[in-house]
């Protein structure tokens, strides 16, 4: 068990915008929300996936919507609770614990605003080990959670109930349609699981895995060593490339922002340029017209000084930045996590080579 | 109470046509559902208003899309069903009886294709007299029935419940994105009720008129009468101008068919040119570049050989049509309902001067 006070908070936000792989929402906001949160209640209960009983009743917890929106449109931190009520008064019972959605940007916040407002425990992990664009890209779903019912909140009081969809894919489109007429970001509660399911598929302890990031990236700020490294030690992952950004292409379609960064490398990476391609999420490395790095494993952007996280809808022209790449949780690389998190689940015709 | 068999759905669907203005779903589709649903169970039963109890508990049905899109894409006769049982299934209890949501084309044959598919009756009566655009615009709503709980079903088993919402607007605006992303159609289930609401808010004994209409119009075509007369004397309308469309605009946006037609008359009505607007339902008569008549009375173009209502998807160039206008229903007179269903709530700079 891990009591998260105010202090873990920066940490956590800054750890979990690297792990949103540019997506996610936005970290500075989420924290905002958070720690206005658990100013009120003291802490949040973070409890292990290991503590969780079997016949327990779990939901899960995140925000839904594109992080351009969500930038423009501040959440106002009800949606995610209003979500989860709307789905206990559905369903006739209360959870027991918040399972979070996906580790990433404002996302990894948004469970521990819910855990603190309806004062249940939060579960260390998430259905996707990073953030991923679309509501089907979870381990819940992808190892035989049920896509029904699940619930969209917006800050209004405006609360509508999927009580059954034919498959994941359609809770996707008909939640993406609800979140858009919301005004581009909701609350989303889904997936109900009982803790046999939630310990099975959940990505176990990232959301300590973010606050031991962001502990690094703050160590090494303080003592004016290179964020970059910090990371590297903390995630097993490595830098592929440190560059500045030199073009940038970036649109809002149906709720998602899509596009592509071009780097040009600096330093020892002089003369290489490279082209990542995002939806919400950075997706594929290119280099020399080859994909050299993607998706699921984790490819994310943070400014070379300071180790901040530069998120799709952060990240400008001109930006120096070092691009990290992290190996993916082995629960994402199996065939069937593949064919919905893979590079063909993207409209890429590749296979996915995995970096480690 | 009234059995509705297969034999009365003929001219029920010509009625309801009639009624619809313009909208409401294609009447013949609307048939071809009811007759397939009464030939299985033989008949569905239909109570007057003065038959519901006080405590019966009532829901609305119908269905909710763009009428050119159902046109296109036949509805399959499930979605009302289902809409009710997600309803059922979500407020833990089972409706006594259904309550029409409009009068007009498919959506008056609907509820009894509920009624027969549920076992249970169907109410003599509907929430509009006519068929409007949006949902917020019944009068159980503008009589202070509530805009939440309602559901939404296809035919491939996606149900959505809109738990809680704001105001009828959002109501309104969250199920049109819904029905527009399971395909431009959905069945509808809202304004779950008490009998003593059902009573007081009521458009009473619209189906049995859209019947006396039908009957009145299959007479005159035996006898070689004039059905435009026929209509006239069931209805207490009259006709506005007997011409022939010369021009017609219509665009899909949104789930609405928006546009204009012009009609020019013929015979007494030589040298006189009309211009009709509608949104779904035709809403303005425009002569001399003044409004003639307004929603919310009834503007519905019938052709003149048949008497067959030409509703929005199914008006062509060249089509020679009655004009026929039929005063509202007083309950669709009054300020209150004005503010939701008159002249202003469709963009209209004008005041509703009643023609009758």
């Amino acid at each position: 068990m891990w009591e998260v006070t105010e202090e873990d908070l920066e940490p956590i936000a800054i750890g979990a915008g690297i792990l949103g792989t540019g997506g996610g929402g936005n970290p500075y906001l989420g924290f905002l929300r958070a720690r206005e949160a658990l100013r009120k209640v003291g802490r949040v209960v973070v409890i292990d996936p290991d503590e969780v009983f079997d016949d327990q009743r779990l939901i899960v917890s995140g925000g839904m919507g594109s992080p351009v929106v969500s930038y423009e449109k501040l959440p106002q931190g009800d949606e995610e609770a209003n979500a989860v009520r709307a789905m206990e008064q559905h369903l006739g019972y209360r959870f027991d614990a918040i399972a979070p959605f996906e580790m990433g940007g404002g996302n990894s916040m948004a469970p521990l605003v819910v855990g603190a407002k309806l004062d249940i425990p939060v579960v260390d992990g998430d259905g996707m080990g990073r953030a991923f664009p679309e509501l089907q890209m979870t381990t819940y779903l992808i190892y035989g959670g049920s896509a029904a019912p699940a619930a969209l909140a917006d800050e209004r009081g405006n609360r509508v109930i999927l009580s059954e969809v034919t498959d994941a894919k359609w809770l996707e489109k008909i939640a993406r349609a609800v979140t858009i007429e919301m005004g581009g970001h909701a609350g989303l509660a889904s997936s109900p699981m009982d803790g046999t399911h939630c310990r099975r598929t959940i990505i176990p302890n990232t959301l300590r895995l973010a606050y031991r990031i962001g502990v690094a990236v703050l160590d090494a700020r303080r003592a004016h060593q290179d964020p970059g490294e910090a990371i590297i030690s903390v995630t097993g992952g490595c830098r592929y490339l440190r560059g500045k950004v030199v073009d940038l292409e970036r649109r809002t379609t149906r709720g998602f922002a899509k596009g592509h960064l071009i780097l040009e490398g600096t330093g020892d990476d002089l003369e290489r340029v490279i082209r990542i391609e995002f939806q919400n999420e950075n997706l594929v490395i290119l280099e020399d017209g080859e994909p050299r790095v993607v998706v699921p494993d984790l490819i994310t952007l943070v400014s070379t000084d300071r180790g901040e996280p530069l998120t799709t809808e952060v990240v400008r022209y001109g930006f120096r930045a070092d691009v990290l790449t992290i190996p993916c949780h082995e629960l994402l690389k199996t065939p069937k996590a593949l064919e919905v998190v893979g590079p063909r689940a993207f409209g890429y015709d590749l296979d996915f080579t995995p970096i480690v």
